[in-house]
This record gives C-alpha cells, sequence and structure tokens, in this order.
C-alpha cells in the first residue's frame, strides 16, 4: 500500500492540504532528520524528551539505556507519539501576520514494544548508527552481549501516521503584494562542520570518508 | 535567583552530570533554537506537535491559529510539556555502543494560559517575528485587529524548567583507545543558504541586511 491510511487522529485539520500521508514521503522525512520528539504520559503530565532513532521499513526504532524513564514507560506499552521536523527555511512574508516557515514534519502514534530477541536488537542498533552516519558500524567495535543488555530498544509500527510540509515562497494578502517590501524565503539546512578529531586518539589516522563526506538529505 | 528550582518531575535523572537548571543557560537554548516541540494530552493520547515560540523573560509564548486542536486544548488550563533541542553534533565513538551526540535541550513543563490583552497580544507578535528573524518586525505590515483575532497567543510560564547539554569529545571504554578507530566529533549547526526572492516582488529590491546578514547562535 503506497498510503498510510489517515485517522481522525492524525488526519492533518489545520491546512489540510499541507496534509501528507504518501509512504515514500514519510520515509524520506524519517530518514533525513537526526532525531525525534519522543511524546509519552505519566500521571496525566505529558513528557517530551528528544532521542535519537532510526527507521527499518515500517518500524520505527528508538533506544536508550535500561535506566531511562522515557523508555521504561514506553515500554509498558502505553501510548507515544514520536514527531520529527525538519526546519528547511524562513517564510518571509509583507506582513507580520503571514510570516511562517518551511518544514517537514511526520507524526507518529501507537503503542511501542520492548525489541526482546537479541537478534532484532542488534540489527536496530546497526540501523541507529548508520541513520545517523551511514558507513559507520563496519568501522567500530561492535556491541558486547554486556552494552547489548545495558541497551533497550522499542520498536513503534508505522500505522497512524502523517506528514505535514509547507514549501514556497510567502502567501500574501493580494493588497499587500503592492508594498515596497521584501519578501522571500531564507533556506536553513544543518550543515557539517571540520571533525575535530579526540584528542585522546592513540593512532595517527585521518578521519575516513564516511565522516569527511558527511551530508545530510 | 539565577537557577531555576529543580522539581521531582525535572530533575535530570538519566546522566545527571548533563543536568543544567541555570537561567542564562536555559535562555540561551530557547533564544537560539527556531521551533518547539509541544506535548499535550488528548483522551490519554499525547501528542506532540513542532511550533514557533518566542520568550520574554521568564515567559514562553507560543501561538499559532484560534482554529488549532493543540492551541485550544492547551488553552483549556491542561498540563504541556515543552521541549527545545540544539544538535550540536555527532559524537563518535570507538564502539558503536559510545556513540552520541552533542546537543542542548530545554524541557519545561507548566499550564499555559491564553492571551486576553490586545497589548500582551501584540507584544508577543512582535516577540515570535524577531525571535525567528531579529529587525524583521519594523520592516513589515503589523497586524490588524481582524489578524490579531484570527491568532491564539498561548503563555507559559517559565517555572519547571531543566536543560541538558552534552558537550565534547566522546568518552570510550579504557581499552578501546587503543583501537585503531578514528573518533572525534562532527560538529552540525543550521545554516543559511542564499535568500530566494518572491517571484512576486513588485519593487525591485534587495533582501535586505537583516536577510542577507542572517545567522544562528
Amino acid at each position: 500500500m503506497i498510503n498510510f491510511q489517515s485517522t481522525e487522529r492524525t488526519r492533518v485539520r489545520r491546512l489540510p492540504k499541507r496534509g501528507n500521508y504518501d509512504r515514500e514521503t514519510v520515509y524520506k522525512i524519517l530518514d533525513e532528520a537526526m532525531i525525534c520528539h519522543v511524546g509519552f504520559v505519566v500521571d496525566g503530565q505529558p513528557y517530551v524528551i528528544p532521542t535519537g532513532y532510526g527507521r527499518s521499513g515500517d518500524t520505527l526504532y528508538i533506544h536508550g539505556a535500561s535506566t531511562s524513564r522515557m523508555l521504561n514507560s514506553a515500554a509498558e506499552g502505553i501510548p507515544v507519539c514520536v514527531t520529527v521536523t525538519l526546519v528547511d527555511g524562513l517564510v518571509l512574508a509583507r506582513s507580520a501576520f503571514h510570516h511562517s516557515m518551511n518544514y517537514r514534519s511526520v507524526v507518529i502514534l501507537g503503542t511501542a514494544r520492548r525489541v526482546e530477541s537479541d537478534q532484532e536488537k542488534l540489527s536496530a542498533l546497526r540501523i541507529f548508527t548508520e541513520h545517523i552516519i551511514p558507513g559507520r558500524w563496519d568501522a567500530v567495535r561492535q556491541p558486547t552481549p554486556q552494552e547489548m543488555k545495558a541497551t533497550v530498544v522499542l520498536a513503534l509500527p508505522l500505522e497512524e501516521v502523517s506528514a505535514k510540509i509547507r514549501t514556497g515562497p510567502p502567501i500574501d494578502d493580494d493588497a499587500d503584494y503592492a508594498l515596497p517590501i521584501w519578501a522571500g524565503v531564507l533556506p536553513l539546512k544543518l550543515t557539517p562542520g571540520i571533525a575535530e578529531t579526540d584528542p585522546r586518539l592513540t593512532h595517527k589516522l585521518e578521519a575516513p570518508a564516511h565522516v569527511k563526506n558527511y551530508r545530510r538529505g
């Protein structure tokens, strides 16, 4: 199926023309962004915590220490919301009111399950690392059994999912187009700087290609 | 008071040495980031929605259309969590397990109030615009009474607040420092591109200095 089924809870109500339920669109946003914000509820209070993640097909994996309140709450099978947002630019209109941002976001609702099998867990850890920086997994020391135990991995099915996207120039009120005010878009992009070698590096090594040629999106 | 009082709910439990309750630190993160993620609960389901915001002293303002489910839910006086995250770099360790990110985040818990007075609302709208791009407010058409009515502004007091920060090189297991694996930090920064003039611009205008010289943080 190409599209996610929109539900009463995931249907984009505000500015519905920005809503998108296309699988490839959702995948692309999830694969380009670096972090997600996980929402969960404890004693009626919502918490929103940033964390890393990775995707495999229609499964989103999030992970953390086995002592994490977020992961242990979510692992109990409580409802979560995972949101991923890319900021693409400032939309500078002629009126203050029509200022906006170009962005791409994905909202996933559902209930996470704790990954129990070592095989799926190891695969998820590989996916986390490769999501952040492709090529890294094969270059580093693999997890030990103790490290595997110290890591909780949760799997959230991509079922109730929607994307929301704004692109393009500002949309001003008709009368405002005559105003002598500059308007347009200032693009923004998460850009890598120069790699900083760990001062404790014990070998004379250059940063490898997967670091030096890093780019996102 | 320089520090926010940490509470049972805001105390950073995972890696407490990363926790920070200093006002200036919190302000700096809030002022540098572009968007926040607002968490709220409807029928037991958490929702996490990205949106713009602005800060004035110990008040965080968020805003949106008067038809927004998020804002209308939050305006009912239900508990919210507002989280702001800056990704500063990839922390590339010698083991997969110790990979991390450098980041600065702020988590705010509380109950929002709807801003009713026109004076505070206008001041908040100015703060939103100036937060996104300083110098813009005075260059554009100001809000009309109808536009003011179409905008809901919520104010959230900065009372229950914590920051969490990771900086510096990877921390590897002692034995791993001998491995011939490059390790270090790849800095990341949200960087502006070249301003794209609106194709519908009716005057010959260059992008103003507040656009051309834009930088963040």
